[in-house]
Protein backbone atom coordinates (compact mmCIF):
# COMPACT_ATOMS: atom_id res chain seq x y z
CA UNK A 1 0.00 0.00 0.00
CA UNK A 2 1.40 3.91 -0.90
CA UNK A 3 0.83 5.73 2.04
CA UNK A 4 -1.64 8.66 1.18
CA UNK A 5 0.66 11.33 2.12
CA UNK A 6 3.38 10.41 -0.06
CA UNK A 7 4.37 13.25 -2.12
CA UNK A 8 4.36 11.22 -5.68
CA UNK A 9 0.92 9.29 -4.11
CA UNK A 10 -1.23 10.11 -6.94
CA UNK A 11 1.63 9.27 -9.27
CA UNK A 12 2.34 5.93 -7.63
CA UNK A 13 -1.32 5.29 -7.22
CA UNK A 14 -1.83 5.58 -11.15
CA UNK A 15 1.09 3.30 -11.88
CA UNK A 16 -0.06 0.32 -10.03
CA UNK A 17 -3.49 0.52 -11.68
CA UNK A 18 -2.08 0.38 -14.96
CA UNK A 19 0.34 -1.84 -14.38
CA UNK A 20 -2.85 -4.41 -12.47
CA UNK A 21 -5.43 -3.42 -15.47
CA UNK A 22 -1.97 -4.93 -18.14
CA UNK A 23 -2.41 -8.08 -16.03
CA UNK A 24 -5.75 -8.32 -17.21
CA UNK A 25 -5.43 -7.56 -20.51
CA UNK A 26 -7.01 -4.19 -20.49
CA UNK A 27 -4.22 -2.31 -21.24
CA UNK A 28 -1.43 -3.47 -23.98
CA UNK A 29 2.19 -3.41 -22.82
CA UNK A 30 2.81 -0.68 -25.39
CA UNK A 31 0.24 1.41 -23.10
CA UNK A 32 1.90 0.49 -19.60
CA UNK A 33 5.40 1.93 -21.36
CA UNK A 34 3.60 5.11 -23.09
CA UNK A 35 2.32 5.77 -19.81
CA UNK A 36 6.33 5.68 -17.91
CA UNK A 37 6.48 8.51 -21.16
CA UNK A 38 4.26 9.76 -19.37
CA UNK A 39 5.32 10.11 -15.83
CA UNK A 40 8.93 11.45 -16.76
CA UNK A 41 6.79 14.28 -18.96
CA UNK A 42 4.45 15.22 -15.48
CA UNK A 43 7.74 15.09 -13.83
CA UNK A 44 9.07 17.79 -15.70
CA UNK A 45 5.64 19.91 -15.37
CA UNK A 46 5.84 19.27 -11.16
CA UNK A 47 3.01 16.71 -11.41
CA UNK A 48 0.49 19.87 -11.25
CA UNK A 49 -1.74 21.32 -13.78
CA UNK A 50 0.06 24.53 -14.79
CA UNK A 51 -1.62 27.63 -15.07
CA UNK A 52 -1.59 27.23 -19.25
CA UNK A 53 -2.83 23.82 -18.73
CA UNK A 54 -5.63 24.90 -16.56
CA UNK A 55 -6.60 27.63 -19.72
CA UNK A 56 -6.31 24.97 -22.27
CA UNK A 57 -8.66 22.65 -20.00
CA UNK A 58 -11.14 25.83 -20.06
CA UNK A 59 -10.88 25.96 -23.63
CA UNK A 60 -11.03 22.11 -24.30
CA UNK A 61 -15.00 22.76 -22.17
CA UNK A 62 -16.15 25.67 -24.50
CA UNK A 63 -15.09 23.62 -27.78
CA UNK A 64 -17.16 20.48 -26.52
CA UNK A 65 -19.79 22.63 -25.50
CA UNK A 66 -19.78 24.17 -28.82
CA UNK A 67 -19.75 21.39 -31.09
CA UNK A 68 -22.47 19.54 -32.93
CA UNK A 69 -21.50 16.04 -32.58
CA UNK A 70 -18.96 15.77 -30.00
CA UNK A 71 -17.20 12.61 -29.20
CA UNK A 72 -14.79 11.45 -25.99
CA UNK A 73 -12.01 8.49 -27.86
CA UNK A 74 -11.35 6.22 -25.26
CA UNK A 75 -8.28 3.69 -25.26
CA UNK A 76 -7.53 1.40 -22.28
CA UNK A 77 -5.70 3.69 -20.54
CA UNK A 78 -7.73 6.10 -20.45
CA UNK A 79 -10.54 3.57 -18.92
CA UNK A 80 -7.72 2.14 -16.30
CA UNK A 81 -7.53 5.57 -15.39
CA UNK A 82 -10.40 7.38 -15.95
CA UNK A 83 -13.48 5.41 -16.50
CA UNK A 84 -14.81 7.68 -13.72
CA UNK A 85 -13.68 11.03 -15.33
CA UNK A 86 -14.71 10.14 -18.77
CA UNK A 87 -18.51 9.52 -17.25
CA UNK A 88 -18.72 12.69 -15.49
CA UNK A 89 -17.54 14.25 -19.12
CA UNK A 90 -19.75 12.96 -20.87
CA UNK A 91 -22.83 13.84 -18.45
CA UNK A 92 -21.22 17.72 -18.42
CA UNK A 93 -20.73 18.07 -22.40
CA UNK A 94 -23.07 15.59 -23.77
CA UNK A 95 -20.31 13.78 -26.10
CA UNK A 96 -20.79 10.44 -26.84
CA UNK A 97 -18.46 7.41 -25.43
CA UNK A 98 -16.56 5.72 -28.41
CA UNK A 99 -13.91 2.96 -27.88
CA UNK A 100 -11.10 3.19 -29.84
CA UNK A 101 -7.97 0.94 -29.85
CA UNK A 102 -4.06 1.33 -31.33
CA UNK A 103 -3.56 -1.95 -30.31
CA UNK A 104 -7.35 -3.31 -31.05
CA UNK A 105 -8.81 -6.92 -30.35
CA UNK A 106 -12.50 -7.73 -29.29
CA UNK A 107 -11.56 -8.58 -26.26
CA UNK A 108 -9.88 -5.77 -25.15
CA UNK A 109 -12.96 -3.30 -26.53
CA UNK A 110 -15.79 -5.56 -24.38
CA UNK A 111 -12.98 -5.36 -21.49
CA UNK A 112 -13.19 -1.35 -21.56
CA UNK A 113 -16.66 -1.36 -22.56
CA UNK A 114 -17.50 -2.89 -19.43
CA UNK A 115 -15.45 -1.15 -17.56
CA UNK A 116 -16.82 2.63 -18.66
CA UNK A 117 -20.02 1.41 -18.12
CA UNK A 118 -20.04 0.30 -14.83
CA UNK A 119 -18.40 4.06 -14.41
CA UNK A 120 -21.68 4.97 -15.14
CA UNK A 121 -20.63 5.66 -18.90
CA UNK A 122 -23.11 5.39 -21.88
CA UNK A 123 -21.04 3.76 -24.66
CA UNK A 124 -21.31 3.53 -28.11
CA UNK A 125 -21.82 0.47 -29.87
CA UNK A 126 -22.40 -1.29 -33.27
CA UNK A 127 -19.78 -2.49 -36.00
CA UNK A 128 -16.77 -0.53 -36.36
CA UNK A 129 -15.41 0.56 -40.00
CA UNK A 130 -12.39 1.47 -41.71
CA UNK A 131 -13.09 4.48 -42.14
CA UNK A 132 -10.37 6.70 -41.21
CA UNK A 133 -7.43 7.19 -43.92
CA UNK A 134 -5.14 5.11 -42.12
CA UNK A 135 -3.74 1.39 -43.02
CA UNK A 136 -4.97 -1.64 -41.51
CA UNK A 137 -7.08 -1.77 -38.03
CA UNK A 138 -5.98 1.93 -37.30
CA UNK A 139 -8.43 2.88 -39.80
CA UNK A 140 -11.16 1.06 -37.56
CA UNK A 141 -14.22 3.64 -36.44
CA UNK A 142 -17.78 3.92 -35.56
CA UNK A 143 -19.88 5.47 -38.74
CA UNK A 144 -21.97 7.29 -36.13
CA UNK A 145 -18.97 8.46 -33.68
CA UNK A 146 -16.00 9.36 -34.57
CA UNK A 147 -16.54 9.38 -38.23
CA UNK A 148 -19.76 11.81 -37.59
CA UNK A 149 -17.86 13.91 -35.06
CA UNK A 150 -16.74 17.74 -35.51
CA UNK A 151 -15.37 17.56 -32.08
CA UNK A 152 -13.07 14.59 -30.85
CA UNK A 153 -11.13 14.57 -27.17
CA UNK A 154 -8.09 12.09 -27.75
CA UNK A 155 -6.71 11.25 -24.44
CA UNK A 156 -3.61 9.95 -25.35
CA UNK A 157 -3.56 9.46 -28.77
CA UNK A 158 -1.15 8.12 -31.04
CA UNK A 159 -0.09 10.98 -33.62
CA UNK A 160 -0.97 9.21 -36.99
CA UNK A 161 -4.22 8.82 -35.73
CA UNK A 162 -4.55 12.52 -34.56
CA UNK A 163 -3.20 13.48 -38.21
CA UNK A 164 -5.70 11.44 -39.94
CA UNK A 165 -8.68 13.36 -38.20
CA UNK A 166 -7.45 16.58 -38.23
CA UNK A 167 -6.87 15.83 -42.36
CA UNK A 168 -10.68 14.84 -42.03
CA UNK A 169 -11.04 18.44 -40.74
CA UNK A 170 -11.97 17.78 -37.32
CA UNK A 171 -11.50 19.68 -34.40
CA UNK A 172 -8.91 17.13 -32.45
CA UNK A 173 -8.71 17.76 -28.49
CA UNK A 174 -5.34 15.79 -27.81
CA UNK A 175 -4.22 15.27 -23.84
CA UNK A 176 -0.61 14.62 -24.22
CA UNK A 177 2.06 15.34 -21.92
CA UNK A 178 4.48 15.63 -24.23
CA UNK A 179 4.27 18.66 -25.75
CA UNK A 180 6.91 17.78 -28.43
CA UNK A 181 4.76 14.99 -29.71
CA UNK A 182 3.91 14.50 -32.86
CA UNK A 183 -0.19 14.15 -31.33
CA UNK A 184 0.55 17.77 -29.27
CA UNK A 185 1.40 19.28 -32.26
CA UNK A 186 -1.15 17.85 -35.03
CA UNK A 187 -3.91 18.60 -32.54
CA UNK A 188 -6.12 22.09 -32.79
CA UNK A 189 -5.12 22.13 -28.79
CA UNK A 190 -3.40 19.88 -26.66
CA UNK A 191 -3.96 20.09 -22.81
CA UNK A 192 0.08 19.20 -21.14
CA UNK A 193 -1.59 17.88 -18.44
CA UNK A 194 -2.08 14.37 -16.51
CA UNK A 195 -5.52 12.80 -17.42
CA UNK A 196 -6.72 12.46 -14.39
CA UNK A 197 -6.14 15.79 -13.45
CA UNK A 198 -7.50 17.11 -16.19
CA UNK A 199 -10.59 15.39 -17.54
CA UNK A 200 -12.47 16.99 -14.22
CA UNK A 201 -10.86 20.41 -14.68
CA UNK A 202 -12.52 20.14 -18.27
CA UNK A 203 -16.03 18.82 -16.38
CA UNK A 204 -16.03 21.43 -14.12
CA UNK A 205 -15.43 23.95 -16.51
CA UNK A 206 -18.38 22.64 -19.05
CA UNK A 207 -20.56 23.19 -16.02
CA UNK A 208 -19.41 27.08 -14.87
CA UNK A 209 -18.08 28.91 -18.13
CA UNK A 210 -20.92 31.25 -19.01
CA UNK A 211 -21.62 31.84 -23.02
CA UNK A 212 -19.90 34.64 -23.42
CA UNK A 213 -16.69 33.53 -21.74
CA UNK A 214 -16.89 30.33 -24.05
CA UNK A 215 -16.93 32.10 -27.09
CA UNK A 216 -13.60 34.25 -25.89
CA UNK A 217 -12.02 31.21 -25.36
CA UNK A 218 -12.76 29.09 -28.95
CA UNK A 219 -12.23 32.38 -30.41
CA UNK A 220 -8.53 32.92 -28.93
CA UNK A 221 -7.56 29.06 -28.76
CA UNK A 222 -3.66 29.29 -30.30
CA UNK A 223 -1.87 25.82 -29.73
CA UNK A 224 1.28 26.57 -30.26
CA UNK A 225 0.97 29.52 -27.66
CA UNK A 226 0.04 26.36 -24.96
CA UNK A 227 2.73 24.30 -26.29
CA UNK A 228 5.50 27.15 -26.12
CA UNK A 229 4.20 27.63 -22.73
CA UNK A 230 4.02 23.74 -21.34
CA UNK A 231 8.07 23.95 -23.08
CA UNK A 232 9.08 27.02 -21.28
CA UNK A 233 7.80 25.47 -17.75
CA UNK A 234 9.49 22.48 -18.44
CA UNK A 235 12.76 24.50 -19.69
CA UNK A 236 12.00 26.43 -15.89
CA UNK A 237 11.95 23.66 -14.03
CA UNK A 238 15.22 21.46 -15.72
CA UNK A 239 17.32 24.91 -15.28
CA UNK A 240 16.61 24.59 -11.65
CA UNK A 241 16.89 21.60 -10.93
CA UNK A 242 20.23 21.14 -9.27
CA UNK A 243 20.31 24.81 -7.78
CA UNK B 1 8.75 -4.89 -38.46
CA UNK B 2 10.37 -1.92 -37.88
CA UNK B 3 12.57 -0.56 -41.30
CA UNK B 4 15.99 0.23 -40.51
CA UNK B 5 16.12 3.43 -41.75
CA UNK B 6 13.69 4.45 -39.37
CA UNK B 7 14.73 7.41 -37.78
CA UNK B 8 13.84 6.19 -34.81
CA UNK B 9 14.58 2.33 -35.37
CA UNK B 10 16.75 1.53 -32.14
CA UNK B 11 14.71 3.28 -30.18
CA UNK B 12 11.54 1.20 -31.30
CA UNK B 13 13.70 -2.31 -31.39
CA UNK B 14 14.35 -1.85 -27.65
CA UNK B 15 11.09 -0.67 -26.89
CA UNK B 16 9.43 -4.09 -28.74
CA UNK B 17 12.04 -6.23 -27.03
CA UNK B 18 11.04 -5.25 -23.70
CA UNK B 19 7.63 -5.90 -24.20
CA UNK B 20 8.76 -9.03 -25.48
CA UNK B 21 10.82 -9.96 -22.63
CA UNK B 22 7.53 -8.75 -20.27
CA UNK B 23 5.05 -11.33 -22.31
CA UNK B 24 7.89 -14.02 -21.05
CA UNK B 25 8.26 -12.51 -17.64
CA UNK B 26 11.65 -11.49 -17.71
CA UNK B 27 10.88 -7.91 -17.68
CA UNK B 28 8.34 -6.95 -15.06
CA UNK B 29 5.72 -4.64 -15.73
CA UNK B 30 7.11 -1.83 -13.41
CA UNK B 31 10.06 -2.55 -15.85
CA UNK B 32 8.20 -1.60 -18.81
CA UNK B 33 6.84 1.91 -17.52
CA UNK B 34 10.43 2.37 -16.29
CA UNK B 35 11.71 2.28 -19.77
CA UNK B 36 8.98 4.25 -20.91
CA UNK B 37 10.36 6.90 -18.66
CA UNK B 38 13.68 6.22 -20.05
CA UNK B 39 12.50 6.77 -23.80
CA UNK B 40 10.94 10.16 -22.48
CA UNK B 41 14.88 11.13 -21.16
CA UNK B 42 16.43 9.89 -24.05
CA UNK B 43 14.36 11.99 -26.21
CA UNK B 44 15.35 15.00 -24.80
CA UNK B 45 19.12 14.54 -24.93
CA UNK B 46 18.58 13.49 -28.82
CA UNK B 47 18.90 9.99 -28.72
CA UNK B 48 22.11 9.68 -28.95
CA UNK B 49 25.41 9.95 -26.25
CA UNK B 50 26.49 13.60 -26.03
CA UNK B 51 29.94 14.51 -25.51
CA UNK B 52 29.73 14.66 -21.97
CA UNK B 53 27.90 11.38 -21.54
CA UNK B 54 31.20 9.68 -23.54
CA UNK B 55 33.43 10.87 -20.99
CA UNK B 56 31.33 9.74 -18.38
CA UNK B 57 31.49 6.29 -19.94
CA UNK B 58 35.29 6.37 -20.27
CA UNK B 59 35.48 7.47 -16.63
CA UNK B 60 33.54 4.09 -15.85
CA UNK B 61 36.32 2.20 -18.00
CA UNK B 62 38.71 4.01 -15.64
CA UNK B 63 36.66 3.18 -12.35
CA UNK B 64 36.26 -0.33 -13.36
CA UNK B 65 39.92 -1.02 -14.39
CA UNK B 66 41.03 0.33 -11.01
CA UNK B 67 38.41 -1.69 -8.85
CA UNK B 68 39.92 -5.02 -6.66
CA UNK B 69 36.27 -6.25 -7.13
CA UNK B 70 34.08 -5.08 -9.65
CA UNK B 71 30.59 -6.19 -10.34
CA UNK B 72 27.80 -5.41 -13.02
CA UNK B 73 24.77 -5.47 -11.32
CA UNK B 74 22.34 -6.79 -13.77
CA UNK B 75 17.87 -6.69 -14.04
CA UNK B 76 15.17 -7.94 -16.43
CA UNK B 77 15.50 -5.10 -18.66
CA UNK B 78 19.23 -4.47 -18.84
CA UNK B 79 19.01 -8.24 -19.70
CA UNK B 80 16.94 -8.07 -21.98
CA UNK B 81 18.37 -4.79 -23.88
CA UNK B 82 22.08 -5.71 -23.56
CA UNK B 83 22.72 -9.47 -22.51
CA UNK B 84 25.89 -9.15 -25.38
CA UNK B 85 26.92 -5.98 -24.07
CA UNK B 86 27.42 -7.30 -20.52
CA UNK B 87 28.84 -10.06 -21.56
CA UNK B 88 32.04 -8.14 -24.11
CA UNK B 89 32.01 -5.40 -20.74
CA UNK B 90 32.79 -8.38 -18.45
CA UNK B 91 35.55 -9.77 -21.25
CA UNK B 92 36.69 -5.98 -20.89
CA UNK B 93 37.02 -5.53 -17.35
CA UNK B 94 37.41 -8.44 -15.45
CA UNK B 95 33.95 -7.55 -13.46
CA UNK B 96 31.58 -10.13 -11.59
CA UNK B 97 28.13 -10.24 -13.12
CA UNK B 98 25.43 -10.78 -10.22
CA UNK B 99 21.52 -10.58 -11.14
CA UNK B 100 20.10 -8.19 -8.99
CA UNK B 101 16.07 -7.62 -8.90
CA UNK B 102 14.15 -5.31 -7.53
CA UNK B 103 10.96 -7.56 -8.19
CA UNK B 104 12.21 -10.78 -7.10
CA UNK B 105 11.34 -14.32 -8.33
CA UNK B 106 13.20 -17.12 -8.15
CA UNK B 107 11.75 -17.80 -11.98
CA UNK B 108 13.34 -14.47 -13.17
CA UNK B 109 16.60 -14.47 -11.42
CA UNK B 110 16.72 -18.30 -13.64
CA UNK B 111 15.53 -16.51 -16.93
CA UNK B 112 17.58 -13.75 -16.64
CA UNK B 113 20.95 -15.84 -15.77
CA UNK B 114 20.06 -18.41 -18.81
CA UNK B 115 20.29 -15.51 -21.20
CA UNK B 116 23.37 -13.95 -19.51
CA UNK B 117 24.69 -17.31 -20.07
CA UNK B 118 23.62 -17.59 -23.75
CA UNK B 119 25.26 -14.10 -24.46
CA UNK B 120 28.64 -15.57 -22.88
CA UNK B 121 28.88 -13.93 -19.67
CA UNK B 122 30.08 -15.93 -16.32
CA UNK B 123 26.98 -15.33 -13.86
CA UNK B 124 27.83 -15.30 -9.98
CA UNK B 125 25.59 -17.70 -8.46
CA UNK B 126 25.23 -19.18 -4.84
CA UNK B 127 22.40 -18.04 -2.00
CA UNK B 128 21.55 -14.35 -1.72
CA UNK B 129 21.58 -13.07 1.44
CA UNK B 130 19.97 -9.91 3.56
CA UNK B 131 23.11 -8.26 3.37
CA UNK B 132 22.28 -5.01 2.31
CA UNK B 133 21.10 -2.09 4.87
CA UNK B 134 17.38 -2.01 3.45
CA UNK B 135 13.91 -3.85 4.29
CA UNK B 136 12.83 -6.81 2.74
CA UNK B 137 14.07 -8.83 -0.34
CA UNK B 138 15.67 -5.26 -1.33
CA UNK B 139 18.82 -6.54 0.88
CA UNK B 140 18.98 -9.96 -0.91
CA UNK B 141 22.49 -9.66 -2.50
CA UNK B 142 25.62 -12.43 -2.56
CA UNK B 143 28.56 -12.19 -0.78
CA UNK B 144 31.05 -12.67 -3.23
CA UNK B 145 29.26 -10.45 -5.57
CA UNK B 146 28.01 -6.74 -4.79
CA UNK B 147 28.80 -7.32 -1.17
CA UNK B 148 32.43 -7.61 -1.84
CA UNK B 149 32.38 -5.22 -4.46
CA UNK B 150 34.41 -1.81 -3.90
CA UNK B 151 32.87 -0.93 -7.10
CA UNK B 152 29.76 -1.47 -8.42
CA UNK B 153 28.24 -0.95 -12.39
CA UNK B 154 24.13 -0.32 -11.70
CA UNK B 155 22.85 -0.16 -15.09
CA UNK B 156 18.87 1.07 -14.20
CA UNK B 157 19.47 0.63 -10.38
CA UNK B 158 16.69 1.60 -7.57
CA UNK B 159 17.12 5.15 -5.62
CA UNK B 160 17.06 3.02 -2.25
CA UNK B 161 19.64 0.49 -3.41
CA UNK B 162 22.04 2.93 -5.07
CA UNK B 163 21.70 4.74 -1.77
CA UNK B 164 22.13 1.69 0.53
CA UNK B 165 25.27 0.75 -1.52
CA UNK B 166 26.88 4.04 -0.99
CA UNK B 167 26.30 3.84 2.43
CA UNK B 168 28.22 1.02 2.65
CA UNK B 169 31.32 3.15 1.30
CA UNK B 170 31.20 1.21 -2.76
CA UNK B 171 31.84 3.29 -5.32
CA UNK B 172 28.39 3.34 -7.49
CA UNK B 173 28.54 3.59 -11.33
CA UNK B 174 24.64 4.42 -12.37
CA UNK B 175 23.62 4.10 -15.82
CA UNK B 176 20.51 6.31 -15.75
CA UNK B 177 18.82 8.52 -18.55
CA UNK B 178 17.07 10.73 -16.13
CA UNK B 179 19.24 13.39 -14.47
CA UNK B 180 16.98 14.51 -11.64
CA UNK B 181 16.11 10.53 -10.51
CA UNK B 182 17.12 10.12 -7.01
CA UNK B 183 19.91 7.55 -8.63
CA UNK B 184 21.49 9.78 -10.57
CA UNK B 185 22.12 11.98 -7.64
CA UNK B 186 23.11 9.35 -5.42
CA UNK B 187 25.87 7.56 -7.45
CA UNK B 188 29.63 8.31 -7.40
CA UNK B 189 29.37 8.77 -11.28
CA UNK B 190 25.83 8.90 -13.14
CA UNK B 191 26.22 8.09 -16.92
CA UNK B 192 23.04 9.70 -18.98
CA UNK B 193 23.03 7.67 -21.46
CA UNK B 194 21.13 5.01 -23.19
CA UNK B 195 22.08 1.36 -22.26
CA UNK B 196 22.69 -0.11 -25.76
CA UNK B 197 24.59 2.88 -26.93
CA UNK B 198 26.72 3.24 -23.27
CA UNK B 199 27.77 -0.13 -22.61
CA UNK B 200 29.68 -0.78 -25.54
CA UNK B 201 31.55 2.94 -24.76
CA UNK B 202 32.52 1.55 -21.78
CA UNK B 203 33.80 -1.58 -23.31
CA UNK B 204 35.79 0.50 -25.82
CA UNK B 205 37.61 2.64 -23.03
CA UNK B 206 38.32 -0.30 -21.46
CA UNK B 207 40.49 -1.51 -23.85
CA UNK B 208 41.80 1.69 -24.79
CA UNK B 209 42.76 3.93 -22.36
CA UNK B 210 46.50 4.01 -21.07
CA UNK B 211 46.92 3.66 -18.07
CA UNK B 212 47.72 8.03 -17.36
CA UNK B 213 44.49 8.50 -18.98
CA UNK B 214 42.69 6.13 -16.69
CA UNK B 215 44.07 8.01 -13.75
CA UNK B 216 43.52 11.59 -14.98
CA UNK B 217 39.88 10.13 -15.31
CA UNK B 218 39.37 8.83 -12.01
CA UNK B 219 41.14 11.45 -10.37
CA UNK B 220 38.96 14.72 -12.33
CA UNK B 221 35.48 12.38 -11.71
CA UNK B 222 33.02 15.04 -10.46
CA UNK B 223 29.22 13.49 -10.93
CA UNK B 224 27.66 16.75 -10.06
CA UNK B 225 29.45 18.29 -13.78
CA UNK B 226 28.21 15.37 -15.25
CA UNK B 227 24.55 15.69 -14.08
CA UNK B 228 24.70 19.31 -14.72
CA UNK B 229 25.71 18.87 -18.66
CA UNK B 230 23.31 16.56 -19.04
CA UNK B 231 20.32 19.25 -17.85
CA UNK B 232 21.77 21.52 -20.02
CA UNK B 233 21.74 19.41 -23.46
CA UNK B 234 18.08 18.91 -22.36
CA UNK B 235 17.11 22.41 -21.39
CA UNK B 236 19.04 23.58 -24.64
CA UNK B 237 16.87 21.42 -27.20
CA UNK B 238 13.48 22.26 -25.19
CA UNK B 239 14.38 25.80 -26.04
CA UNK B 240 14.96 25.47 -29.92
CA UNK B 241 12.44 22.66 -29.75
CA UNK B 242 9.50 24.33 -31.26
CA UNK B 243 11.64 26.87 -33.21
Amino acid sequence: MIPEDHPRYRSLVARERIAACARHGVVALEGVAAHGRGEAFDYLIGETTTESAARAEQTAAALLLAAAHPVISVNGNTAALAADGVAALQRACGAAVEVNLFHRTESRIEKISAILGKAGARVLDGEAERLLPLSHDRALCLRNGIYAADVVLVPLEDGDRCAALRDMGKTVIAIDLNPLSRTARTASLTIVDELTRALPRITGACETLTPGERERLVFGCDNTVFLREALDEMTRRLCHALD
